[in-house]
This record gives C-alpha cells, structure tokens and sequence, in this order.
C-alpha cells in the first residue's frame, strides 16, 4: 500500500522549522500500521534534518555552525546569480538532506523522544516549498 | 511483507562501531530474497554511517576530522546543559545521518566489499542507543 | 512490486557527474505509476547527491568547498595507503550520501525542476562505480 501526500511549507526566511506535526498527520490519514515515512522536499536550497526538539538553542547553534562554514558571500562561490546566499543554501542542502525515511511503528512514527522533523530553509528571504510524502506498510 | 526489529547498542564511549553483523541477523531472521534494509536511531547525539571497514584508522581519522569541524567546547555553541560534547554531538548528528537503508539481494545486505554500516556515538560517555531496524521486500 | 537493476558508471577522474537519466530509465522499465526509487553506491571513496542542474559552476564550487574542508594530503589523515586523496574521499563520502530514495509519481522520477542526480568521484582518477537500484510501489 503506497499512498502520497503533497505539502507546502511556506517559510518565513532563512530558519529551521519544526514539521513534525504535518507529517505525523499524514501517517494518520494513511492508516499504515507498520512501516516507513518518506519526506521529500523538492528543492536544491532548502533540506530536512532530524534534530534535537527541546531548545531552540540548538537550532541556532546549527544556523551559526553553517555560517562559519560556509559564510554567504564567501570567495570561493562562482555561482551568485541570485546573491550572496544562492551558493551557500546549495552547499547546506547538500551536507544535510533532501530526503527523510522514517519508521512507522504501531499507526505512529517512531521518533525518538528528542527527534523532530525539520525543514531547513537556507536562502535569506521567504519560499514556498514543496514536499512529497510517500508512506507504505501494512 | 514488514518486518520489525528493535535493537539496543551499548555505546562504550565516543566511538565509531560496526554493527553490520546485527543488521545481517535482521536480514536472515525477515526470510526476504530481494528488498531494502532501513536502520534508523532514535537518538539525536549519535549517528549512522556507512564507512570502509578493513583499516581502524579510517574511523579514527573521521573522528579527528569532526573534532576540527567542531570541537567539544566550540564556543559558537549555546547549547551546553549537558556539558560541552551536548552541542558538537547534535551537529556531528545532522552532518551525517539518522537512517540509512541498503538493498538486500539474494537475501544478505548488498554491501560493497569496504562498505560496513557503522554506529558513531559522538556523546563522550557511554549510552544505550536503539535502533529500529525496518525490512520490507519479496 | 521490488525490482533491481546493476549499473556501472565508469568515472573519468574526480568529478561530479549526472546520472539522472540512466536512473529514469530504470524507473521506466520497472513500470511502477507510485512508489519510491532507491539508488546505492557500492563504495566508500565515491558517493550521491541531489544537486542543481542547471549550473556547472554548482559542481565546481561543490568540488572546491570539498578541497578546503579535507584537502588531499591533509596533516590529520593517517589513512594514506592509496595516497592523499584516500581519506579524504572517505570523509567527503561520509559527509555525502551512499543512497538516495526519490518518490515516483506518474511513472516518473518526481524530482524538482532544479533537482538533478549526481554521482560524486572523489578519487583523483577513474574507477569504474557500481550501483543498485531498486524500484518499488504499484
């Protein structure tokens, strides 16, 4: 039993987003009792990561992290057609992930008590962004 | 065809561990000839990776690579209750990957010769990690 | 429905290659309308990616982030058996991905406009790449 879900994750700026709920509702919708969640967010400048879900510290320590590493504008970035953020978001996407799997156990997901679900969106100013939700089991 | 299977790993203390055989036992026990293997932890300070599996230096110098990227202490990192591994484990977390999921064919894990799956604990002390260990195929 | 295809990329030295098409090719013979498509590299010193497609220079400010966070030769790697390019293609694997499941819809790779498939080379010269696909859903 496969069944997909679309959502749209209108985000506020460059900020990392608790979406937790939205996908748990769409395990809900699909009545799998056991088996796997996949996220997929359809963009190269924005990703998804599992993170800590209690202080939100820890996502600015992640924001700040990402600066240092790779800084917008930084020199070594050829490609700035959409500005100082457009290369750096690509690199962040591709260090954390486009895609989540995620077990469904007992109707639920089987997060860890510490994990939720989050869109990281790495460009500057606001998007809509898309994702695919694809859940089968039994 | 489903399968579930729940594991616990004693973490010694920060280290990279090769659990390819435990995942191996899942694989026999779910009977499946032909599918996927999907290994999740449900922890958001330890990680999975996939990683060469004949020479231990290999994971000690991944480990050395980490701690330049970001050592325990950094003071970029607010996130300190639980001392000053508690942040640098988070983000060694995101850097790598919470679930991985590897075809099985002929019945065993298709594994590349150097591949082995890897637990990196990245909290200083040992813990108790569980994985959930998802086996779906024909 | 699970079906599994072997492909063989033989890589020029390193580069950052697209293999989106031979990968929709394996979603179209497989002829599933929704489901999920999973792609594994059978190796630790080459890896995937989900990454722009439209720029070339994505791939060369990819390749040269890569070059400054683990440059070859670089002093902390011990695992220097094949040369300085060794552990650091271990690194950049780890920090990558070795699998990427990307949702089918329509019998189509249900990919974002910017998003293309990329076999990442990280050794100097050229190997030939194993993967596995495997396509399921209805």
């Amino acid at each position: 039993m496969y069944s997909q879900y679309q959502l749209v994750i209108q985000t506020p700026k460059r900020a990392i987003i608790n979406i937790t709920d939205e996908i748990e509702k769409c395990v809900k919708k699909s009545n799998v009792n056991i088996g796997l969640c996949h996220v997929f967010i359809h963009h190269t400048s924005a990703s998804l990561i599992l993170c800590e879900n209690a202080d939100p510290l820890v996502q600015r320590d992640l924001e700040v992290f990402m600066q240092r590493l790779i800084p917008d504008g930084d020199p070594i970035c050829h490609h700035v057609d959409e500005g100082p953020d457009d290369m750096p978001s690509h690199i962040r996407t591709v260090l954390t992930t486009s895609f989540l799997d995620i077990p469904i156990t007992d109707k639920k997901l089987a997060l860890g008590t510490w994990q939720g679900i989050y869109l990281w969106e790495h460009r500057l100013r606001s998007y809509q962004r898309k994702l695919t939700v694809t859940i089968r089991g039994e």
